[in-house]
């Protein structure tokens, strides 16, 4: 993995020999975003795999729901790593069992068909949102959505970067994303790297832009989406879906079938993870203290926002549209053909 | 002047012998807060008079009025800053010149009248302001607006601070306010001398909070106030005002009369002061930079929030409400009789 948290700072490759280590990993944000969360989760299990000293299959077995249960606690929103593990458990379900090692072997085969599958997705994602795109549009995007969050390309960011390629010419105004500054720190480090046009603003200054008649379009990725289409996403993004929707101007999710969750009918259902006031209280990585001593803080990561303030949902298999309760259902099974 | 961009980590005071000096304090925020820079730009103007070395009347005038330019070019958006410095320049309205000398004593008097109207007239907005608030309610409050926003005692956080005093006993979820965090600097550091309680919130969070169910109240001050209830204040207002109405929770600003500018008749015409970007890319007042090297950005100081978003204006001469184009002109001339 990439340590995303020392860029744009430091560039560091860290690597992992058991699934603890990665669960701390996703856990500490050493790496972070829905789909880069569910294929580290899925290595997390290949690990799991090989490290297991267990004789039997059934010992085995337990090892690897044990192994589950340690990764899904790392990140409660994300519905990728659910999503990823699950996956990666199918090999209890099909056919024979056989040996461990063929296990192993399978699981790990499923853990690289995952990453690939991840990027290929994402370049689907971003032909079909980059055709929503017209020429010079100035957008704003949350968070990191980017290269960083996904195995490769990236969800939001990826729809901007295939509208760069294409000659569209986007203006990126990213948006910092306090406490952790994903947007400040590594949006605008992928952002230089791949030639795009951005300016950082803080969170709270999107209003002020998009009540300024700037804004083509607003893009973000996802964290989780129920059924209904409320969309769990970094905090933050139900403020600029609000202030979006006062000014008329489009508010797309950009996110792979994976992070459904049509389990889940409403947002209401989605855990939020509520993170160390620390992040709030410091600036992270650093490590200096802003507030001042003695002081207490609230860091809820995620925020839900209302399906009735989403233009669409940019998938794999498409851009949904309302009614959500619908299409979105109609793009899951759409992928499972 | 205390140097409030080293708070909460040092307390400094620091004093200033020409009024170019105070100029370039507003400008840096040495002080900031719509009210303090208003007594301090009177106070700029008192030192513009006793350092002037004009010999007649017309010399002395013309000194006064280049004084009056320098000061307001140092924030543009705050309207006390014009309202004061015009109440200044009052002496060369009223009856005969007399000498230089009783203008300069008659100039220091007016500059400490203000001051000392401010503090009585934030006593008066409290009170108004308290009688609206329950027992145990929980505040959203944006940026900084206590007691070193204005010359003692403070306006939205002057409320919270009456209510504390009146055993209400209220609960303040404080917006750290980026790019310069007076509220996770300023605010918190106040409210830990008051014993109020509180937690620090990132901006993009309060919707988070609002669309929770456990919010009362938002309550903000002002920089500018059109005639028709406009509000220019802090960045991040407008969406904050967004998420509060999304949630039918009350969202009142807390402002003297004197940050009323019925010359402006929607918010529309309330210029907004651009500030540099080095705010935003690196973390004020630790010098540490967020962005990568070679990253721009936009920093816009305030925003403008539509009075469609605002429950009430919490003035000294009372609580203003709908239609603000009728109350507030009526509770700007009641402080004029």
């Amino acid at each position: 993995m990439i340590d995303q948290r020392l860029l744009p700072g430091e560039y560091r490759e860290v690597s992992f020999s058991s699934y603890v280590q990665v669960a701390e990993a996703i856990q500490q944000m050493v790496v972070r975003g829905a789909p880069a969360i569910g294929a580290s989760a899925a290595y997390g299990m290949a690990l799991a795999a090989y490290t297991s000293t267990a004789s039997d299959i059934l010992a085995f077995k337990d090892e690897m729901f044990k192994a589950r249960e340690v990764l899904l606690r790392a990140r409660p929103t994300a519905a990728n790593l659910t999503w990823a593990i699950d996956r990666m458990l199918q090999v209890f379900e099909n056919s024979e069992p056989g040996n461990i090692d063929d296990l192993r072997q399978t699981m790990l085969e499923q853990a690289q068909l995952i990453a690939d599958q991840d990027v290929q997705i994402n370049k689907e994602m971003a032909s079909h949102g980059a055709k929503l795109m017209g020429d010079n549009e100035t957008v704003i995007h949350h968070c990191n959505t980017g290269a960083l969050a996904t195995v490769d390309w990236g969800t939001a960011l990826g729809v901007i970067r295939m509208a760069h390629e294409q000659g569209k010419n986007p203006h990126v105004l990213v948006d910092e994303t306090r406490p952790r500054l994903q947007g400040a720190r590594l949006t605008a480090w992928e952002l230089e790297q791949y030639g795009i046009s951005y300016e950082i603003i803080t969170d709270n200054a999107a209003g002020f832009f998009l009540s300024s008649g700037i804004i083509d379009r607003v893009l973000v990725g996802a964290d989780r989406v129920a059924a209904n289409g409320d969309v769990a996403n970094k905090i933050g993004t139900y403020m600029l879906a609000l202030a979006a929707r006062d000014n008329q101007v489009p508010f797309f999710v950009v996110s792979p079938t994976s992070t459904v969750d049509l389990s889940l009918q409403d947002g209401n259902q989605i855990p939020i993870e509520e993170r160390d006031p620390g992040e709030v209280l410091r600036i992270q990585f650093l490590g200096a203290r802003v507030a001042p001593e003695g002081a207490r803080a609230r860091n809820p990561a995620f925020d839900v926002t209302p399906h009735r303030l989403i233009t669409g949902i940019v998938t794999e298999n498409g851009v949904v549209y309302p009614p959500f309760e619908v299409h979105l259902r109609q793009a899951v099974i759409a992928g499972e053909h």
